[in-house]
């Protein structure tokens, strides 16, 4: 027998509701919550630490727990939720019936370890929104980037809606932290050559080698990238475009210059 | 002096209001709303012809209007509106001051008009969120594209949210919706070769040459494209995926095989 909750006012789903909505509250305690089957087995496949797990049995058996948790060395604590309580917590609605509460990771860039010994990352400075953090996070793992940095974050990363719009992806791919100076300094320390996205920029992304240790840096939609990373960059790179708005979302920018590296790199095999 | 609208209870800030709220409204009438003066322009731009044109004055001063509609041969209804009138029909809230009624524009596929002798298409299979086809249609015009055509549309493309996405895109490029077989059955009157992409195709997308009249499809994230597109293309394509999630963001992969593309067009110029 698993423990049970079945009311909302339990003190334990209002902290657990709590810590989905506030983000000071994650970091404080140093946890977040996942959602769905795919999400939280991605989790555990990235190396977090799972602490509690949470499901409702209408929708999870509990059969399907053991599964979810076999190659665990240490059992979380497992809780049962009626369905009143789940579709509380649940921001996706009935469909899953699992939540887990799991340890998080310090992003922190001397964390970041490369598998490729001319690693291909992505430096995202402050995107604004979860939806397009998610799509940055979901092209740099189709991409087998060796890893992503999200400067001067405007959230933390363990965000619910990151995590649902990233399917997944926050807890497959490499992922780091920091100040743009920090950033800036990390790169020049590990010999990786910055190429910075910018509409001023005259060198077309195209033309640019990207077989060594590369960076690409792409700015928010609404100002670009500061003058920090112009300077420090061996090139600033332009996507040309041919329209009446030259801006593109910056999910679709990074994917179109994250796919020319690919592209360039498969050619060298 | 304007004719001025000081009530939100008024009748035609009620019907204002349905219209941007229902697709079928706007079909029936053959109208639909713009809000902002970048999207008013783009789509005055564009060819729409504008019914009405609302504005705040608090917001948007009446001399500015005349510089937005000096150009045009036939005048607008133009109306006053109140700031609590206003905010009830804006979107974006208080932040422009511009409301216009335009006349919809048909999108049948036999209008689209190619400015290149070698057109390159993108289509998209039923893009589920506006987010999406805003992206798509800024990646279109940011890469000058011939044209955008969409298979079986979920919404009609002047909902407010897809014109707000795009940020006025919808205007700029060429667009005409079809069912699946009519876009297929054009492509091919054309001479128009499709490219389909499908996770299950075997040709790597930078192995295939474009240069040539190309319709580049693209399918739904959630079932991709169905047996019509993959039997009638040139070739069914893929973009390399090497992650622990097989699956981008649908106008990121959109983004990437389009400039491909655009890459390959520019080396033999």
């Amino acid at each position: 027998m698993y423990k049970q909750i079945s009311s909302s006012r339990n003190k334990e789903v209002k902290h657990l509701h709590q810590l989905q909505e506030k983000s000071r509250l994650r970091r404080k305690e140093g946890v977040f919550l996942v959602e769905g089957i795919r999400e939280t087995g991605l989790a555990l496949k990235g190396g977090l630490s799972l602490k509690k797990l949470y499901f409702c049995e209408e929708l999870f058996p509990k059969e399907k727990l053991e599964e979810l948790i076999s190659d665990l060395s240490e059992q979380p604590e497992i809780t049962e939720l009626s369905s009143e309580v789940y579709e509380k917590l649940a921001y996706r609605g009935s469909t899953e019936g699992v939540l887990a509460l799991f340890e998080s990771k310090e992003l922190n860039l001397d964390n970041l370890k490369f598998k490729s010994e001319a690693p291909l990352l992505l430096v995202a400075e402050a995107p604004e929104k979860p939806g397009n953090i998610g799509a940055l996070l979901r092209t740099a793992d189709a991409a087998g980037l060796d890893g992503v940095i999200i400067a001067n974050p405007k959230t933390d990363l363990f965000n619910p809606n990151i995590i649902r719009s990233s399917v997944g992806c926050v807890f497959t791919i490499p992922i780091a932290t920091g100040s743009t100076e920090e950033i800036i300094d990390f790169l020049k320390r590990k010999n990786i050559k910055i190429y910075s996205a910018a509409l001023q920029a005259s060198k077309e992304y195209t033309t640019i080698d990207y077989s060594g240790a590369s960076a690409i840096v792409v700015g928010t939609e609404a100002s670009g990238l500061g003058d920090s990373w112009l300077e420090n960059s061996e090139e600033n790179i332009i996507i040309p475009m041919g329209g009446e708005i030259d801006s593109m979302n910056v999910s679709v920018a990074a994917g179109i210059l994250i796919f020319e590296a690919k592209r360039q790199r498969a050619l060298k095999h």
